[in-house]
């Protein structure tokens, strides 16, 4: 029985899906099923080939209700620019979670992982963050600077963003993206010090391998996203600063323990046998949340399966509707 | 920099690939480089869906020499037959080794599988069967069975070949095709007993989770192919023949002791700290192969993310050579 199967490029999955509330909605099932039970999501397969300067990941998950199943791959060679090409590449193949046939293959490099990225930001800032937002801080300069501080703008309408980074010139540029995208105040900021006093909401964006934010720098009100580390050698967060929020939240506890901030915090013996509540728990209510303005709290984001799994669903619908791309009957 | 991505059919991959001494010396190839060093391949990737009756496997290899590697995705849904489906789906991807991007999406549904599983055999047969085989025996009745049986063809010129199978009828249709396939004589035998006993050269390729084949009916001037067993619940060759065996071989050692027929063996306290030998040294001259027409000898095929990058970077040349899929630029 012949059926078919769809080929999406980078530039179609541009045009038929973006960072929406809608988006944001489809992430934050993700992680309310992933709390719900009845996920299957095995450790990240990867390949260090460090004979070419380059990893390879692999990611799935199959979560109950979702009608397909991810499976992601993402190169990183880091000679590329050497050759005039981008150093991230991949895709994701979507399948039948009743038939296992294949539905769609998203040729996206990169751009569904950035997309479900940027919202699990957001879902983090809609259930964590203070309701009253007036600064918002980033630091890192990247893609996901300005993605998570777009995500974090459709959950709290902040009035000014703070910028900063280790190269000055690209902190500028990223905040002059900023004040254009989402026609708010922009400014960088000499260090994350003063970065982190003068915001309500915090996301951290880089491969730091050392701590970035300090434990004396937080204060009452202060919410922090810490979205950079998801390998065992990166950290961006104090062990110091984990331990003193009033709350941290995993995206899911036992990658972080390995792969998060928490890694670091467990290491230096600051966390101990504190439990760890995740994202999905904290919508369902089956953890505590923030409990006022003035709470401290810190999601550990090292990206999960599942929200591979949910992201490419929806993008295949909407690849589907906007009947984008190639389809090929096998 | 756009660069193309050439999309292919089982269809179209049957038409352009198939077996013969080009793809065995391919495969051949596969585990030279597997046992030379330098080849990073990680543990297989699972997710056991009991709930909906599937499992979903990932397996992927670094080849140092070859310019692309596989990420292999198979699904088994095993109540597919229930819509008229086959169980079985899945493909392959192919990077290139030296940027990472997609190279090629060949969606062969376990054709490839199939053909690098049956050339695996084949190679096996070339190093280490007695050099005079008069009668071939099969132990399963099912595709494998028959591309096992003209792999070995490929090898030793046979005259006859035994089939046994748990259903006499569907052995005897497995019996007709070896027949017409290779001109050959075939029957069905009564019990694997007399297969063993009567033949120098015997494939099994069941998915049996206990012995079907005993120590006893081992004899001298018999090679034995085992490519059934692939996860920890198999099992298609008792403990006292790998002991007994004058050689056992396995594809990967290290897989073969969680996956193989070498699990139960060490299981069983049988094998203890004796060494293990893969076939790739054997075929390099760095373990000891068959020493006379007259030893035992036993492969154990659990199937490795090498020959799956060897057959996707034939396979990609082969459908290129012919012009055949879709090419997207991208």
């Amino acid at each position: 029985m012949a059926h078919d199967i769809r080929i999406v490029t980078e530039t179609e999955l541009r045009q038929a899906v973006g960072l929406n509330p809608k988006t944001v909605d489809v992430i934050e099932q993700a992680f309310r099923v992933l709390a719900g039970g009845g996920v299957v999501m095995p450790p990240i397969m990867s390949m260090d080939l460090h004979m070419v300067n380059a990893d390879v990941d692999v990611k799935t998950a199959y979560l109950p209700g979702f009608d397909g199943f991810a499976v992601k791959m993402s190169t990183g060679f880091f000679d590329n620019p050497t050759l005039g090409l981008p150093s991230l590449n991949g895709l994701m193949v979507l399948f039948s979670a009743t038939t296992g046939q294949v539905r769609a293959v998203l040729l996206d490099n990169g751009y569904l992982t950035d997309l479900r990225t940027a919202a699990a930001g957001a879902v983090a800032a809609r259930h964590l963050a203070p309701r009253g937002v007036e600064t918002a801080g980033v630091i890192g300069t990247g893609v996901q600077a300005r993605l998570q501080i777009e995500a974090a703008y459709l959950e709290r309408k902040f009035r000014r963003v703070l910028v900063w980074g280790r190269d000055a010139g690209r902190a500028q540029l990223c905040a002059d993206d900023l004040a254009a995208t989402l026609g708010v105040e922009a400014q960088v900021v000499e260090n994350p010090a003063d970065l982190v006093r003068a915001s309500q909401l915090v996301v951290t964006t880089t491969a730091a391998k050392k701590p970035l934010i300090e434990a004396d720098w937080l204060h009452p009100g202060l919410h922090i996203t810490a979205m950079g580390s998801d390998t065992s050698g990166k950290n961006e967060i104090a062990a110091e600063a984990l331990a003193l929020a009033d709350l941290y939240v995993a995206d899911s506890a036992a990658q972080c323990r390995v792969l998060g901030e928490l890694r670091s915090a467990v290491a230096a013996g600051l966390w101990r046998d504190r439990p760890v509540a995740e994202l999905g728990q904290v919508i369902l209510g089956q953890a505590p949340g923030r409990q006022g303005e003035q709470d401290i709290t810190i999601t550990d984001l090292t990206g999960t399966g599942a929200q591979d799994t949910a992201i490419a669903t929806y993008a295949n619908e909407a690849v589907t509707r906007h009947q984008a791309g190639t389809v090929i009957s096998v």
